[in-house]
């Protein structure tokens, strides 16, 4: 046995998303890039912004001794000075530098705080859907995600995440706006939310955290605001990174926040920064940490995604597929179409839409049967060009 | 409990590494850079080459669209690539780039190898003493690191390798040239670890792996080489970054590679790639990838590290402090001399080393009690001026 057998049956499982992403490359090698529509991963296609560009350029350039060198394992102090000043302003309250850790991404910021709080058989409450990857990064450390259903709008259902809680649940894990639904959890839903943790709490001795995953809350459309968290809620941890709204999803630089007024919080930052170190993140990239500590406020033109998301929705309607409409971030949560055999299937809908060229991940991969994510972070072009592809795909479906 | 026990736990015997690095930033506030002599940290003073510097550059001013994306979770197929050159002079193999996977850096190479191969309870041995936070990156993943102590001038034991060896034993983890103690482990050593591994397999039918981390494999002194793994055994797996040959430990860039004769060589990568993918990696950094593609082979002058070496042991043989010549790497192991009161505890050493602003690491740190690790990768006037300094904390000793 070559591989740890617990490895092997997750790999069976695996990502769908990364599946249909690597499909889309060999894909693109054999019938040209504009031949294939690529909806498989959230991969911004804008560019970083300029403000971006020229920051890295100019620390390219720089002659400072130890630019590459190692820093505290937290991070450089001026890019957590940063990151403090950028959650302060999206939450409301003063968050110190003390209190923020940067990280590899978002999904290394998770695993870090999923690391310091978990305990072997500990749960952690998903609304779903949900990005599949939280299954793994709970498991990683001895705890199991246990999704709860959101409404039939994919808003928040306080009474599963109700139902799901137990003298086990260490955490609830929000993702707003919503991968893959595109949703934004409501203010009002937030404070039910905190209200009901606190309930839980009155009643069992254990409070359960709330994570907020945030590496979509620039990207809104149409005036939607994010609510932020830290003023309803005590235990609360804000996880976020520049992968989708500077376009740096493969430069790995995210951050940790938590939440200022949370009692024992100098216990819990020292051990995620310590989880932060001994899962061999060791620090978050220190060319990164320096370009964002200059650009994490660059400003950046989401109306493109808004286009592309109107250019889709008008491309699915033309295809008779039903859908969600995205508030923020860039994925479109599609209902399989009934086939003529009076399937929903929705492996089977993806592999059919593969033999037009088209690329979707299905909604198992998010928790949810019967549906279908398309990331439009593509070019209008291209969602243009897939008309013909998606109504012939329907039509032989 | 914000925490979960058993990180609080681990965390109280943590790093004494990097709580030296972080008391010597402290010092050198209050006392000035000059006036502190901070051995702790094997972060290389030399800067990266100018090759390096040039190619940051170039990266930093293309214009070539998604430089900053995402990529297969292996990496760049052209750093892989680069990497299986590399690793094929090496190890005098033709390694295969499609058995090489980018890591974030070795410490995420590791732990993604780890959590590739290891089950509850499995155990990991390392030759004594070794770099502590091996720990941590075993039981991260269920494991159990399992020291075998070397001989008195820190060569492989091949006897206590023998005796720990069990049906639990999923790989022996060799770092040579060694941190702390600078020892190279000889060609014949490799060789006799290789056919006792085969044996205990013939006994057994569970083959460990080695896995070498090799991050020090091109800092060595007075033409000594670090033997190649792969045509000795089978089952061997290459561990290494340019953290400290390049001097780029802040951008987390490494790489793991498998050794092309192992039979299940095609399971195992799948295993460790999406073994980086959910620990949340994801990827190793891209522009470093794009960087160390460049750049794997650029000329780097080492010869500093030896007049350091020189005038360290030159410092210490004033001070009457006994210490193993190191091979390779940077890093002096010293034996704590006899106090007054006949203590010879490393920590207290330590601490009485750091009243004289010397900061160094005692050997608990690297399971040895009665020695510490100085770093020389610090400027030779830092070397020399601490002279004083050692003389006078020995004399009070």
């Amino acid at each position: 046995m070559s591989v740890a057998p617990q490895i092997l049956k997750a790999m069976e499982n695996s990502s769908a998303i990364r599946k249909a992403f690597e499909a889309g490359i060999k894909l693109k090698k054999e019938f040209g890039n504009d031949n294939v529509y690529d909806f498989s991963l959230g991969n911004p296609d804008l560019e970083p912004p300029i403000e971006v560009k020229n920051v890295i350029k100019k620390i390219a350039a720089s002659d400072e001794i130890g630019t590459h060198g190692y820093m505290p394992n937290a991070g450089y102090n001026f890019a957590r000075a940063a990151m403090s000043k950028k959650v302060s302003e999206e939450q409301g309250v003063f968050v110190e530098e003390k209190n923020i850790i940067m990280s590899c991404g978002a999904a290394g910021g998770l695993n870090a705080v999923f690391k310091a709080i978990l305990s072997q058989g500990d749960e952690i409450i998903v609304p779903s859907p949900f990005f599949a990857e939280y299954i793994h990064y709970c498991t990683n450390h001895g705890g199991k995600l246990i999704p709860a259903a959101t409404n039939e709008d994919f808003s928040l259902n306080i009474d599963t995440i109700k139902n799901a809680l137990s003298s086990k649940t260490a955490a609830v894990l929000i993702n707003s706006p919503n991968n893959p639904t595109g949703k934004i959890y409501s203010k009002e839903d937030i404070q039910l939310l905190a209200n009901t943790l606190e309930e839980h709490t009155k009643k069992t001795g254990r409070k359960p955290y709330i994570i907020a995953d945030e590496p979509y809350r620039a990207i809104v459309y149409e005036n939607k605001t994010v609510a932020p968290l830290f003023p309803v809620y005590d235990a609360s941890i804000v996880v976020s990174s520049f992968a989708k709204n500077l376009s740096l999803p493969g430069e790995r630089i995210g951050y940790i926040a938590v939440n200022p007024v949370f009692k024992e919080i100098d216990e819990l930052c020292a051990a995620i920064i310590f989880a932060n170190r001994i899962l061999g993140y060791v620090n978050a990239p220190a060319f990164f940490q320096r370009v964002i500590a200059e650009t994490w406020n660059a400003p950046v033109d989401f109306s493109s995604y808004l286009l592309r998301r109107n250019a889709l929705t008008k491309v699915l309607d033309k295809a008779n597929i039903h859908y969600a409409e995205p508030e923020g971030a860039f994925y479109l949560f599609c209902k399989v179409p009934k086939g003529k055999n009076g399937s929903t299937d929705e492996n089977d809908f993806c592999n059919q839409l593969e033999k037009y060229r088209i690329l979707a991940v299905p909604g198992t991969g998010f928790g949810k049967k019967g549906w279908f994510r398309l990331a439009y972070c593509v070019s209008e072009k291209t969602i243009t060009n897939s008309t013909d592809a998606f109504i012939a795909a329907v039509k032989a479906w």
